[in-house]
C-alpha cells in the first residue's frame, strides 16, 4: 500500500476521536468528513458548535483516543480504517460503513468470499447440528462463515467452520468476550479467522449494540442463511439488513409447531431461498465474488456518500420559514438519509440561521 | 333430477360391464362411449374384436355386474354414475373421470367445497397433531376434508374433520377397509361424510391402485395440502396430480434433518404455498367455489373428451404404410391422449385395416 493512500497517524487520531464522539455514528461520520473535508475540520466545527451552547454533541476525550490506540498495540489487535486495503471491501459499499474496525486474529480473512449464518440462541439440538454441518460444508466449498459469537446457532456455525476460517462480528469491544463461556471459541476463531468489532475496546455490549452489529454480519457476506429464528428475533433483523444491503437471503425451514422456526418459514414465504443443505445454497448463489483488492486499493477512497451539498442546501432552505416546521417533514421531502438533513441543520444552527423548537421543529432566522 | 337426464337401468348395466372389463380404464371408457355412442355399442364392437382373435381385451361377466349392483343395494352403498347430480362435479372435468363411484355414507358431501390433506403414513407425532388441528380448523372454516384413510397423516386429517365432514377416497372396493385398524374411523367417516371408491366391491387394494386413487383425492379438492412427505412418496404423486388438474398446492415445511419433510420442502421450493396454519391456507385460496349443481344438472352431460374423429382418422391413417411404424411415434405426433390412438387402432384392427407387429409396431393393410 502506497503511503499517499494511507491516512496519517494524526488523521487516525482525529478519525477515531470523531467516531468515538457522542451522537456521531458512521453515517454522521462520513457526512461530516464529506462536508468539512477532514475529521479534524469536522471536530473544529463541532467544537465551535458546542461552545455556542449545543450540548447534544460531546467530543471524545483525546486521552481516551490515545489510550485506545495504545491498547490495540499492546493487545495485538489491528485497528483498520476504511482506507486500509485489509478493511473488508464488502463493508465499504454500506452507507453506514464503520470508519474503523478492530480485528483480533487474521485480517486477511476479511476479504475472502463470506456467507453469514445466524439463528436462535435457544436453538434446538437439530438446529445446532444442522448449523455446524452447513458451516463445515460451505467452508469446504470455499466460503468463510460470518456469525455473531452468540449462544446457539452462532456458536455451532463458528465451530463447524473453524478449520476453514470464520469471522465473529461482536457487539461490544473486540476484547470483550460475550457470552463468557465462549472464551475458548473466541480464541480458536482468531487463530484461523478473525473476531471483529466497530466498537471501542472494553465496551460491554448493551441491548442496542446487537442490532447495530447485525448489519456488519450481513454486510460482510454475499448471502445470509437464517436457521431457527423466531418472529421478532435478532436474526430477522440481520435478514432485513441483508435485504437492504442487496445480499442474498436463505432460510432453513422447520416445523410450524416450533416457534423457533416461524421467522425462517416466514422468510421462505417471502422469497428467501429454501435451504436443506450446503448444496442448496451453492446452487442458488453466484460463485464467490472475490473483491478485487488491488484495483480498489489503487483508487482514491471515496466516502460512501457524496452529495451536491449546494443544491441540497438551497432546496432545504426553501422549506424553512419563520414558522416552525417539523424536521421529519423536511426529511421526508428529500431523497437523502435523515442524517444528511441533520448535518445541514447542525451547520445552520452553528451559523445562527435556524432556531430549534420543542417537538423536533425548526424555523428560519432572517 | 329429471328422468331424461338419468341413464336407464340397462345403460347402468352396460356402463358397469364396460368399465369393469379388462384393459378398460376411465379414459378408454369415455373414448369408447364417444366413439360408439353408447356403452352397449362399445361392448358389441369389443365382442367382435375379441371374436376376431384379439385377446388383449376381456369383457366383464354379466353375472358379476348383476352381483355388484345387488351388493350395493344390499349393503346400502350408492353407486353414482358420472351423470348423477350427486356425482362430484369437481371430478367431471377430469379426462380420467371415473364413470362410477361407490359411496358409503352421505353423497351430499361430495359437492361441497373440499380441500385434500395428504402425507406420510410413518408420520411424526407433531405431523399428526398438526394434520388433525389443520383439518379441524379448515372444517370450521367451511371446507370438507378429503384424504385417503391411510395410516399416519390421513387418519388424523379425517379425525380432525369428523365433526364437519370428511371424504375418504379408498384404493380398493368401497367395502374393503384398509388398513383394518381403521374400521371405527371408516364407519365414523360415513356418518357425517363419505367413503368413496371407483373400484369394484370387495377388491382388495394392490400397489397399483394407490397412485390411481390419489388423482381422485386431488380431483375432488380445490387445493391439496401436503404434510410430511418423503421424496418419491405417494403424497408427491397426489401433489403432481393436483398440479396436473389445476388444483392449488400447499405444503407444510419441516426440518431438513427429517427425511419425511424433504418432499414437502421441495414442493415449497417449487412454488407450493407454505402452510403453518389453516389461516395460511385460507389466505392463499379463493373462497370455496361451490359447484352450481342446478345449472350443471340441467345441461346435457358431455363426456370428458370430445374429438373430431374423422379428421383424426384421416391424419393418423396417413402416418401408416405397409412398413411397420412404432405406435409410440404416432402417439407423439398427435395432440390427443395415447388412449385415443389406441382406440382407433382397435377399430382398424377390427376392420382388418392394420396389422400389429412385435415391439408395438403397426402397418397398414391395403
Amino acid at each position: 500500500m502506497s503511503k499517499d493512500k494511507e491516512i496519517s497517524t494524526q488523521d487516525t487520531r482525529s478519525w477515531l476521536r470523531l467516531i468515538r464522539s457522542e451522537k456521531v455514528g458512521p453515517i454522521t461520520f462520513w457526512q461530516l468528513l464529506n462536508r468539512y473535508g477532514s475529521a479534524q475540520h469536522a471536530l473544529d466545527a463541532l467544537t465551535d458548535h458546542i461552545q455556542q451552547g449545543n450540548h447534544k454533541y460531546r467530543l471524545a476525550c483525546e486521552e481516551d483516543v490515545e489510550k485506545e490506540l495504545k491498547a490495540h498495540q499492546k493487545k495485538g489487535f489491528s485497528l483498520l480504517t476504511a482506507f486500509d486495503p485489509r478493511f473488508p471491501q464488502m463493508l465499504r459499499s454500506l452507507p453506514d460503513c464503520p470508519p474503523f474496525i478492530s480485528v483480533y486474529g487474521q485480517p486477511d480473512i476479511l476479504n475472502q468470499p463470506t456467507l453469514g449464518i445466524v439463528g436462535a440462541r435457544n436453538s434446538s439440538l437439530n438446529g445446532r447440528q444442522f448449523a455446524e454441518r452447513l458451516a463445515t460444508d460451505l467452508g469446504k466449498a470455499g466460503w468463510k462463515i460470518a456469525s455473531g459469537l452468540a449462544r446457539g446457532i452462532d456458536r455451532y456455525a463458528h465451530q463447524g467452520a473453524l478449520a476453514t476460517g470464520t469471522i465473529a462480528v461482536i457487539a461490544g469491544g473486540v476484547d470483550v468476550i460475550y457470552p463468557p463461556e465462549h472464551t475458548d471459541l473466541y480464541h480458536a476463531i482468531a487463530k484461523t479467522g478473525a473476531v471483529i468489532s466497530e466498537m471501542p475496546l472494553s465496551l460491554f455490549p448493551g441491548a442496542s449494540h446487537f442490532p447495530r452489529r447485525n448489519r456488519l454480519i450481513s454486510g460482510l457476506s454475499q448471502g445470509v442463511i437464517v436457521i431457527e429464528a423466531a418472529l421478532k428475533s435478532g436474526s430477522l433483523i440481520t435478514a432485513r439488513t441483508a435485504l437492504d444491503q442487496g445480499r442474498e437471503l436463505f432460510a432453513v425451514p422447520g416445523s410450524p409447531l416450533d416457534p423457533r422456526c416461524k421467522g425462517a418459514n416466514n422468510l421462505i414465504r417471502q422469497g428467501a431461498g429454501l435451504v436443506e443443505s450446503a448444496q442448496d445454497v451453492l446452487s442458488m448463489i453466484e460463485g464467490p465474488c472475490v473483491p478485487c483488492l488491488r484495483d480498489e486499493a489503487n483508487k482514491p477512497y471515496t466516502p460512501p456518500l457524496s452529495l451536491d451539498w449546494n443544491t441540497l442546501e438551497t432546496d432545504v432552505l426553501l422549506d424553512l420559514s419563520p414558522t416552525p416546521v417539523s424536521l421529519d417533514a423536511i426529511v421526508q421531502r428529500h431523497a437523502v438519509p435523515p442524517q444528511t438533513i441533520l448535518t445541514l441543520m447542525l451547520e445552520w444552527e452553528l451559523q445562527g440561521r435556524i432556531q430549534r423548537h420543542p417537538g423536533n421543529m425548526v424555523s428560519r432566522v432572517y
